[in-house]
């Protein structure tokens, strides 16, 4: 009957059930991680909001490895939540992400490992990502103390202007980002992973809810629900999503940012990143090589910071290449959890061919391609998703690329003429050139590093792009006021009321 | 060819012209006022790119009082400004705003007076608006010296971490707050104002475009485009137009969001307020009083911030009323430049045709008017906009209002079921109240006022509301940062390249 | 031979030794207290920098519960460190407070205890001091992140400005606060605490040490240095402590304060507080009188922010004074470490001595002793520093006294009119009295709190005193940056060479 | 009787009187400017509380460039002053000071020539100086909206934690920074000026007074005191002066500061620098060139942030000195007045004593007068405080020097390695110098410039040095706090009254 009930988050359950052929030899091998974390191999329910639920399709988790299988998951969608976690103060909302953040800790190993099992990732990156879900959670128990509002100067005598900033409600959250700060603001956060990805979110909602339970909080204040497009849909529409963050496609988030915007929500969109690293003909070449190497190849090209594009000054155009031809090739590609291995495969059988298209793209354009630009079919990965790591040369009737040389100017410019504005680099060892590239002239995008590669932000700074990419900005600096409604309240104390601006009326 | 071209701003002009009838006995009457500012009869141009031009509708521009026309406006639409301001360090930028200042404090009679004649606000309201926007350049004076980035601590030796707001280009902006808060962070603008105070926009525009001058800078930093919802359209879709500020209902302020976020612009939404204000019965009722009057009264009920909706304790109820039905028959209704008169007419006809609909909802629905409620047909105001200051009570079937009384939580609950969320105002002498009604669980409006009434916001403080009023903050608190780009800087200068979240990789 | 070697600190070591007697009844006692926190009866190194040392004196300290000694330190004065921590990017420095707050809250039981024993608390206060440090590492992890320099808008074309922050050296530190912000901020610290809580001091020394050594950081990064007032008077006149935490008298304080300035050295003073509660009459008198006797009785009146005086409005002083005496009177008094107790002994025999003084003082002067008054010299507790909780009546014929009634800017002007400015309070239900208290016209105090007592601060706020109090603020909001020495960077990256302020020089 | 009585500052007038020689040419020649600011030849009282008074010392000022008197000034001491600006909300006292800077605008030209008269430097520093002031007022109307207070999320239920910050009365103010910082926060002044710059202190007070009456302030809030040590000394020691700001040697400095703090108030000590410029080899000599010759030469030397050491890589010594001395000899000294003048004389007889004694010093350790080194005795200077700029090379015996060349290490701890902190720089092209430069292992300076002098500060970045040189800041950044007393605020508006830490007493 009032608003505050607005707030209520109602999940209705789909009920059409498929049934799937099992073959679930991954479960098997890694049995151990999988009953440490809790999963089950066929009776995973997708759905917390308090309880576990599940009454919707039943959806497998594969190993891109060999595209087998790992665990299958009930979905469902959203009903009934309830919060009443912003009536806790913030520092004890810290003592809360401090205990999920320990859990996280006492689980690194075996959720590192689930990450790579369901995403493909080496397993140094599969504890990495898991590693930065705690260290997000620190941030948070930081957060829940220095997050200010503001005293403001008052133009009239008794009276005080705060600033102050209150929880939105409900958050779509991507996980872990987008969980802590939307919990440590006051909100309570529903995840929606993607389909791929069903076990990870089960495993951490599990340990994310005993946190809670631990704490006297309702856990239903971190739901998931695993599930397809319909129940990303519904979500999107949903006006008591108060804040809706996605990460995905320019196109799909487009949509998903209108309409949230028609109902006047708040949308953080992380889409998808164009990266470019410039390389100077002043820059240390080997450390440039090395970053490259890294950002092209690592988490076999699928990070959204992945450098796509390079632009190198001509006079070392052929040292640098050849440098990286010889690195690329001793890559090794294979089983992420096997030793040595640096590049997995791609995450689903679409980016295989997605990868094949890009390069048919070139090559009718009149392009090169420098190293790599195979799909591995035969021997032992043949039944995964794996790619040669690869690098092309675009079509050489391009005019920058005719140039002998470029000036910085130039070299921004074909930074910052793409649609999108994630993260870019320069490499070099001039301070001009590094101010001039972080200032007004310089690059375009939200992440903007010097002598590091595309990827590899920290936690502390804001996160997410610019243009194309979506303009949302997760963590970091001071973006959990995203997560917040701002109230300018102006408290008249004097008993007498004058008026703004010298109007005297009545 | 790159990028940074995309900046450049192009008006296409219109060239159909409607000839009008002229009855210009306001220029007559007011000849001085018009002389002051420049401003002539028939021949004003209507767009400004560095030069006045305007080959589209030629727009009269009416006196609410009688309706007859002030002076003609020759609109058009945007062609070719190109920026430089955004080179210009951001003090030398506020010294441009303190000439701008001055130059206004000079004009602020005649300029005053123009509001006055156009709008139809009473003299000291139109003097009021011209002085707030010398307020505003004053307060962008100072943030040209505050707004700060941030060096944030890097996880890794040997890295810096800044964070860095840099313009974005254009901004399509409500003056004058938009206005000074975009110029000062570096950008660009273009006024679109309301067709019905095109003069107002022109006289200004005169003055800031020779402060603009005097500082060697290029006039078409501040771009005027007078003309109807063609030009408005145009610039909605405008990729160029990076910052779009809207003000208006929420119909069309719907459609503008979704535009702008389709194309990843930003829009900042000024939208409808359905202000309520709620009166404890622990309050200063004489204050209340005055208040209410004050902020229903003023302006004739026409601005943004006006009080739409009373809630009232029932145990105050009839004094309160009493007391304003007393004053409300004092208000004395006439031409805004007559001594004494303390409410002008509505804006124009149309919202006379409102007026009226929303008094046959009233009774419609079974609610009573309690004061006021007619159209001014006869006498000397036949001709302008005149109604009755005017005050409802609404269908008595509605649950609320047969409580004898409500408790705190119910009556935020009202005032916070709306679909708006602009301006609110609670009266009360209790500290318990006054925090609660600033907190999570209080008012959801952008503007949380105690003892004051919902109008009157300073600009030190951030003005805007959530919900469908839109969610836009034009100035105040750190909203500076919607007209820049927040880029997250890392710098390496190491000399050696490790990498975040321990993996080690190649 | 550079400035860079100044850093080191040096620790000369006193050598006489003096013997004592041993009657060490409550180690027996608590005999697992102590082996948990691997104390010791006798042999208690009292000094550590890096590795534990100590040949001066051997001081006993004492259980203020019957004056037997607990056990025995052999303490020094400071020699031969050294600090790295600098190096440590400040997010690493997080991770090893976080480790130092696990270790602390896995010995949170027999630390607390020791408190108990040590310094004569009531165990959940012995508990709660243990449990505030383990906040403030918490709260140092949250800065690690957050503590930023700023980028600010140069005036200059091709210049930026930055304000960093960086770590001064060496911080002489009261712990545990003033620990962990010097090392977040990422300076040294050295511990001298005083000379009747060397065990408490030693035993979380170890546990610190052991944090530091697990990520292989030089213990010596956290120093200690148990003994007498030399030791503590070689550090104030040391160049090389940059930072010189000081609690204690407003005497000696005001020497270390001179002493410290005179050498360009940063003091932060926590001196005596005079703290007054301000009763009203409109404010609800239950709560303030459970919040007085929670704040004059607790700790046994022995907390800097203790409640001193009592300024009550004349109608409803019979009322407040009548509930206080009958709870005065229930407070049972006896062995902190028994259930029930609430009020323990005094710290030391000097404080019952001071206690004995300044209530003769109040007789001579006229004044009243409302209730308590009397040192306990018989029964079980005749050993130990107890003393009755005591109100007193100041002389009557303090004209503000005399007066029926007071106004609130009396009352301010009573609680201002002390020499020191450490806390306040009002208890008050008015928004006009609560705003005027915290502005410009109100208390003069550094904690100004409202319905709540004078005690209780927060670490999220700034902590520490105004006037004779000292100034200084420990931790909170900013204090960090009085860890720091604060850097205007300004890097001319143009190439060209502007000047400031129009000169034209050559 | 009330402790806010203790905010009266009462003046205490000597009586004696000295009649001096009158030689008033200067005051004939430059009669316009004298009159154009209301100055007299004879009869310029120095004392102003509201009224313009002065029964003490007659104190003539001397025009440097020949030693006669310009005009003289009847000195005198404190007496009856009383604040009301703490009342004025802030956004109206940035009002005032928009005022003063307006009147400073119209008075800029007969200003700086007075500046230039009476402190012996070139017009246009004598204009830069008086535009500084107006710049300071304008950063001080920016502040007035800007200066925010804090909302801290506090960790208990129903208690919100503010941290105000309010005025601390008088500061006594070196003006014009610390006058215009001092009057934003709401504090009254007292200027005490150097005893050779009278009459510049007595015209811009007349000014300063009439901006406060337009606003109907007590003009009393701006005081003047002329005067000598002994004035100065009464300040000093004088618990009224809450804030204490100081500009002169480390020897006083050190004996201020000392006083200041055993009354337990505050100082802004501003003392000498002995500023470095380290030259790298990768730098742009000709750039580092004139930087030095500008920060050497300008204002002969006399600037606090004056170049007064240079750090050579060897492998560029020669190339720079050469350069050095070819522009040395250029530099034209005479009369500051005249056209082409680049250096004037010193500021006081004792200066050129000083400049003797210190390159006898050089002499006798060995080191060698690279350029200059004379008093100018003869020809039309020969009655000024004239001599030639000039460039030593300190002893060949000091370690450094005899390198061929040094780290970048080195270099920073000959920098670092003198009693003073103020101003350094350094010039290379090397960003990973300029971040060491900048970082915790680099200058230990309050200002920090790369690639531009040690002098030539904005007055946006803090201003002031560590160590020696004082440790405060005038202005900008948040050196406004340096003004005020911090409050931290708690209310609780609960009912409830939870306590901090868990404590259950009672």
């Amino acid at each position: 009957m009032i608003s505050r009930l607005l707030r209520n988050r109602t999940i209705v359950q789909t009920i059409s059930r498929t049934s799937t052929i099992r073959c679930l030899s991954t479960f098997e091998k890694h049995r151990t991680v999988f009953e440490s974390l809790g999963l089950d191999k066929t009776n995973n329910k997708g759905v917390f909001d308090g309880e576990w639920k599940g009454s919707g399709d039943i959806v497998p988790s594969y190993n891109p490895v060999n595209n087998e299988i790992i665990a299958e998951v009930i979905t469902g969608t959203p009903d009934d939540l309830n919060t009443a976690f912003e009536k806790l103060p913030a520092p004890k909302r810290g003592h809360v992400m401090l205990t999920m953040r320990n859990a996280l800790v006492e689980n690194l190993q075996p959720l590192g490992k689930l990450v790579s099992l369901e995403m493909g990732k080496i397993l140094p990156e599969g504890i990495g990502e898991v590693q930065e879900y705690i260290d997000i959670l620190e941030y948070a128990l930081g957060l829940s103390r220095t997050m200010q509002g503001a005293i403001i100067p008052s133009e009239r005598p008794g009276h005080a202007m705060l600033e102050t900033w209150n929880p939105l409600g409900t958050v779509v959250a991507v996980y872990g980002w987008n969980c802590a700060i939307a919990l440590i603001t006051g909100n309570g956060t529903i995840w929606k992973p993607a389909p791929t990805t069903s076990l990870v979110s089960i495993a951490i909602t599990r340990i994310i809810a005993k946190a809670l339970k631990d704490h006297d909080m309702p856990t239903s204040l971190c739901a998931l629900v695993t599930g397809g497009t319909d129940v990303g849909q519904s979500m999107v529409q949903d006006k008591r999503a108060h804040v809706l963050s996605f990460t995905g496609s320019t196109e799909v988030g487009r949509q998903v940012g209108k309409v949230v915007q028609g109902r006047f929500g708040k949308s953080i969109l992380e889409l998808g990143g164009n990266n470019a690293i410039i390389v100077t003909d002043d820059c240390d070449l080997d450390l440039a090589a090395r970053a490259i190497l890294f950002a092209a190849v690592g988490t076999a090209g699928q990070r959204c910071t992945t450098t796509r594009r390079l632009i190198v000054q001509e006079t070392v155009y052929d040292t640098l290449v050849e440098r990286l031809k010889k690195a690329y090739k001793q890559v090794k590609v294979g089983d992420p959890l096997d030793e040595g291995v640096l590049c997995g495969p791609l995450h689903t059988k679409q980016a295989v061919e997605s990868y094949k298209k890009a390069l048919e793209q070139v090559k009718a354009e009149g392009g090169e391609i420098i190293t790599g630009g195979r799909v591995i079919e035969d021997g032992p990965l043949k039944n995964g998703n794996f790619v040669e790591p690869t690098m092309t040369r675009v079509r050489p009737d391009m005019n920058v690329v005719q140039h002998e040389a470029f000036t910085l100017d130039e070299a921004i410019a074909i930074n910052n003429n793409v649609a999108q504005g994630l993260s870019s680099s320069i490499f070099t060892s001039n301070p001009s050139t590094i101010f001039k590239w972080i200032g007004p002239s310089g690059s375009d995008c939200g992440i903007i590093n010097v002598n590091i590669p595309t990827n590899g932000a920290e936690i502390g700074g804001a996160f997410g792009g610019e243009k194309e990419t979506g303009g949302g900005r997760e963590s970091g600096s001071d973006s959990w006021k995203q997560y917040c409604r701002r109230g300018t309240c102006t408290i008249n104390y004097s008993g007498a009321l004058p008026l703004a601006q010298g109007i005297n009326f009545g």
